[in-house]
């Protein structure tokens, strides 16, 4: 191996631990720490949107109102979600973060961030958590089985771990669950690297309360940087896996610059190589989704503007018609017609009268009628299943991507004991 | 029994047939016609609103922009929807229309109102349909066994014959799918009622294309008037059904008054006597939704507006996580505020903090937190789920019907073979 097994997964300038505080009835890991012991120090964040959030992410949205985006580090529990838990629940979520502000020799505790995931409407475990916090960082270090250990701690329902390394020293990203995986990742002191991990078995299936991420990095980022750079990779990658109305009431990702490579990047460059490592992790929960026979990416060409594309692409994932054809290796393309069809005209242009769609590169669908034969389409060999969508009105394209609907969705949603 | 055995069912003033062509590979009923042939021949109707719209549709629509709001017959068919197919498909939509008219000595085609349900992106069987309709004109009568033949001829993946009666008489609504389910419906000549069909398993499982309805009655509207009693009912009705974004390129509902009664009811009157019956057939629908083990009825009450109110019910009716959890009786309110949450600000005014939510009368959230224990929500017993949402913003309520989301859901839409 060409490093030391040391920081394989987060970026240097970092320090993590992931314990088991028996919050889980599984008795697994249940409570991580991502300490931030660079010169630079900065955070950003981005929030699930829904109106009905969870205590931590109320704290740690104030928190980043109060701290010029910089904070010390990250806290993060599952098992329960501590949302819609009222007034105690963001008590104990601002008692844990003072807790760890105490123990790490923080005096500012805007400067800690924390965020859970797991049951809606319990109340975190305070007499397990509190002891949970103090094992975790006496375990602080830098080791791979720390970094594996913060990336089991922060699962709920996810059958893997999920992380995602960019190694500015061979320009490429890495993926995986095992050492051997990152074997290539270079840490070369006279380069910077982007590391993360994250939860969440698919937006198809958020059963918890849901995706949480953490990406580190040891380039050097003002937190306006920071903000801007996340905001985009964001949008382009986790706000593009299906958002089906089941959006959480916990989602948080968190971007942290060491700072420690001491070497600033061109921002555009880092903004698409952080795209690339938060796509990574997209595609890694959209494969996660339990019992998922087919990834499905739907891609719309062609439109007056990318919103058009995007509202159209949505409109198609969300298709449970469409989900459960799919899950049977039916090129049903009617169904792929009539979820456009509900989209309005104030958030898509397009003639109904003349969409094409091909589903695995076979234009099955043209001028808003029978096109290629469906015979042709093969679905039941691959995972993978495309759909492209020609509005033919424009220039402007938009990807989501998305899974079938099938019994394990069932299955795993209804027999999961809140 | 206390009547004739003639126009049980739909109102007098009408003959009726439902025949099969073989356009169904099971060979069950696929054509059916509805004649006036009352003083009347009103006409008003409903269409979807999806952009992508089937050919039938498009021709209803346009006849009934030259008709003024008169019509001579329906025609309907079942096993192939004619969307999604083009030019070829306007034609027969036409062709179809046009040999009924000529069969019936109808000078003007616009008196001709179709509509098809089927597979999407079939063109239909000309050569099997027009020696259907032939079939279906010479049989046309008003014995109960023609009224049950309509029902039948218009079904899809339904199980069961959808259909409902107002007698004005009793004052009662009347359904079931025996004869001796409507024995006390009175057709006292000096009276008028209401009487009607329909076929959708439920808009959660618009397997195909998709809720078609003919609603008649030998009361005398105009054709304003039915225009709008018909508009109120379906808003209340039909619309109220679970609308997941799988709107069908199909849906249509006829009302048609004979004026054979000779009777102007009051037209409040009429109108709610409307959406009782097109309530009974939305329940119809929804409690026919293959393998569903919950029919849902969510209310949200105290809206400052009532689309505010709807709004929010139409969110949680749409949440898959929420439907699994109701088939696995499991009274998961968490799920029901994360619906809750995504609806924006725009859409509905509500305090994200303060929300209430009873599960079968049980207030199991209080404050958007932890309410009366969820032990005492008692779900497997009944078919029926009740959810109610306190906003407590203002005084406007609404309230949307919605099915679990089943195994035999997933079943029925992966294996139906387009």
């Amino acid at each position: 191996m060409r490093y030391n097994v040391t920081m394989v997964i987060f970026a240097r300038g970092f320090e993590v631990a992931g314990v088991s505080a028996g919050m889980k009835k599984s008795g697994r890991k249940d409570v991580a720490i991502i300490r931030n012991i660079g010169p630079n120090k900065v955070v950003a964040a981005v929030f699930t949107s829904n109106r009905v959030h969870a205590a931590p992410v109320k704290y740690s949205r104030h928190a980043l109102s109060k701290n010029d985006g910089r904070a010390d580090a990250v806290l993060i529990n599952s098992g329960r979600a501590n949302a819609c838990t009222g007034e105690e629940g963001y008590k104990n979520a601002v008692e844990s973060a003072q807790y760890l502000a105490k123990l790490l020799g923080v005096e500012d505790i805007n400067r800690i961030m924390v965020a859970s995931t797991g049951s809606i409407g319990k109340h975190l475990e305070m007499d397990k958590f509190l002891p949970g916090i103090d094992m975790a960082v006496e375990q602080l270090n830098t080791s791979f089985s720390n970094e594996f250990a913060v990336a089991s701690a922060i699962c709920t329902t996810d059958t893997v771990e999920k992380m995602a390394v960019y190694s500015h020293t061979t320009g490429k990203i890495y993926s995986g669950k095992t050492l051997e995986d990152f074997e290539q990742v270079d840490v070369n002191e006279n380069s910077w690297k982007i590391g993360a991990v994250s939860k969440g078995a698919g937006m198809i299936a958020p059963q918890l309360a849901t995706m949480i991420s953490v990406i580190t990095t040891d380039a050097v980022l003002t937190s306006d940087e920071a903000d801007e750079a996340l905001k985009y990779a964001v949008e382009y990658s986790f706000n593009r896996i299906d958002a089906d109305g089941c959006m959480s009431t916990n989602d948080t990702v968190f971007l942290l610059s060491s700072g420690t490579s001491k070497i600033t990047p061109d921002l555009s460059e880092f903004k698409e190589k952080l795209l690339e490592v938060t796509m990574s992790l997209a595609r890694q929960m959209i494969a996660d989704t339990e019992g998922a026979s087919h990834d499905i990416e739907i891609t719309v060409i062609n439109a007056e503007e990318e919103v058009h594309a995007l509202n159209i692409a949505r409109s198609v994932a969300r298709s449970n018609l469409l989900k459960c054809a799919i899950f049977g290796n039916d090129p049903n393309w009617g169904r792929v017609l009539a979820s456009i069809g509900v989209v309005s005209e104030s958030d898509a242009v397009f003639d109904a009268e003349n969409i094409d769609v091909a589903l695995n590169d076979v234009w099955v669908c043209k001028n808003s009628g029978i096109g290629e034969s469906r015979e042709l389409v093969k679905m039941a060999e691959n995972r993978a299943v495309s759909i492209v969508i020609d509005l033919k009105v424009g220039s402007k394209s938009a990807t989501v991507l998305t899974n079938d609907l099938t019994y394990d969705y069932i299955k795993e949603n209804a027999e999961y004991t809140t």
